[in-house]
């Protein structure tokens, strides 16, 4: 990280760096019984796993659902940024990496400034997770766990036939490798979850966690 | 801009497009007057000019005012983008574009959630600086104008040297163009102005149309 840009919130370091993001925002639960509102706090929320195993589905859903209380959001789809951040860049070890930091490099961006950032990145190197882990103020990373033949079977795209067929190269899960995360904050099983089971298990740790406020409710006065 | 990356902020949408900003926030004025705390107002500020001009110095003289008055701030620094968004592009038109389409992207991203976003580039073509101008919500162009010969003479990274010498190729105002904007919203003389009078007149000018909060002010009690 350069030292041009500066965060302009007083953000609080990830002190635990390997630790769990529940250990991290334990100390600012006092926050919100003192009765503050928690508003614009920003995070990384990594989702990580295999193509096809359900991490946009998830990320937009979440997204939804952290707009319907007011949250400010943005996902960055592995896809898009390639587009918009990444062009140029292949799927060798290197760009891969590359890729995954520019992501990195704007998710910390965003989230140091209020706004909760979920990235959808197969991101499949762990030591390039940690790095980002280790660079955010606030880091939760879950995996999307799906058994590859999951994924291979869904194949939303039609990208595993393609690696199938050797017209893709360096296809994460069938030759080029996939590193689980060792230590994630949440895992959604995606094979046994319905999306909406996923994304409710996320949206529900974030807010036992307090880093975003309770759904929005109607009272009736009858 | 992707369809997968939303706002979430019901944005004023820049309707003069090639207008001027003071037409654009104009209408956003009685927020003020009516008393609500004008905080976190997204912007992309875009500084443009030769390279020793002194968008750095002017940014981040910027950028230390808008602290200090609570305002959310990121430097976009072209050196420092260079490393961590665009490592791998060279100088070339197509490089070039693709670099400052890159820094618009993510300017928009941070002000759309209510940052001020300062972009400290040379962004030599006119076309490129209107396409982001259109794609933002909120843009400010800050013309940092200087004579190249003036410039030269500062030089301050020694790349005016390099580049008459030969051993830097395409570089801007020498060997490569820079259009200058036709109709910036404001332009810096900083050959003839100081770094504190440009910082001034620029944060005057984000004061003036509500788009900063006033100074802080001490109130002393005898």
């Amino acid at each position: 990280m350069s030292v041009l840009i500066h965060s302009p919130l007083p953000c609080k370091v990830n002190q635990s760096r390997r630790g769990k993001i529940s250990d991290d925002v334990a100390a600012d639960s006092n926050k919100f019984r003192e009765g503050n509102v928690m508003e614009n706090q920003g995070l990384v929320l990594w989702l990580t796993g295999l193509s096809g195993a359900g991490k946009t589905t998830i990320a937009r859903g979440v997204e939804h659902e952290l707009k319907r209380r007011a949250c400010l959001v943005e996902v960055l789809d592995g896809d898009v940024m390639r587009t918009n951040l990444c062009k140029g860049l292949g799927f060798s070890r290197e760009d891969r990496e590359t890729n995954i930091r520019r992501i990195g490099f704007v998710a910390n961006l965003l989230s140091r400034n209020g706004v909760i950032a979920i990235a959808a990145v197969i991101s499949p190197y762990r030591s390039i997770r940690d790095e980002i882990r280790d660079m955010s103020d606030r880091f939760m990373e879950v995996y999307v766990n799906a058994p590859l033949e999951v994924c291979e079977a869904r194949d939303p795209k039609g990208l595993y036939a393609m690696a199938r067929a050797g017209e893709l190269l360096a296809f994460t899960g069938i030759d080029d490798p996939y590193e689980p995360p060792l230590e994630p904050d949440l895992v959604c099983h995606t094979d046994i979850e319905t999306p909406e089971e996923s994304i409710r298990k996320i949206v529900d740790k974030l807010e036992y966690l307090e880093l975003v406020p309770p759904p929005p409710h109607v009272e009736f006065f009858i």
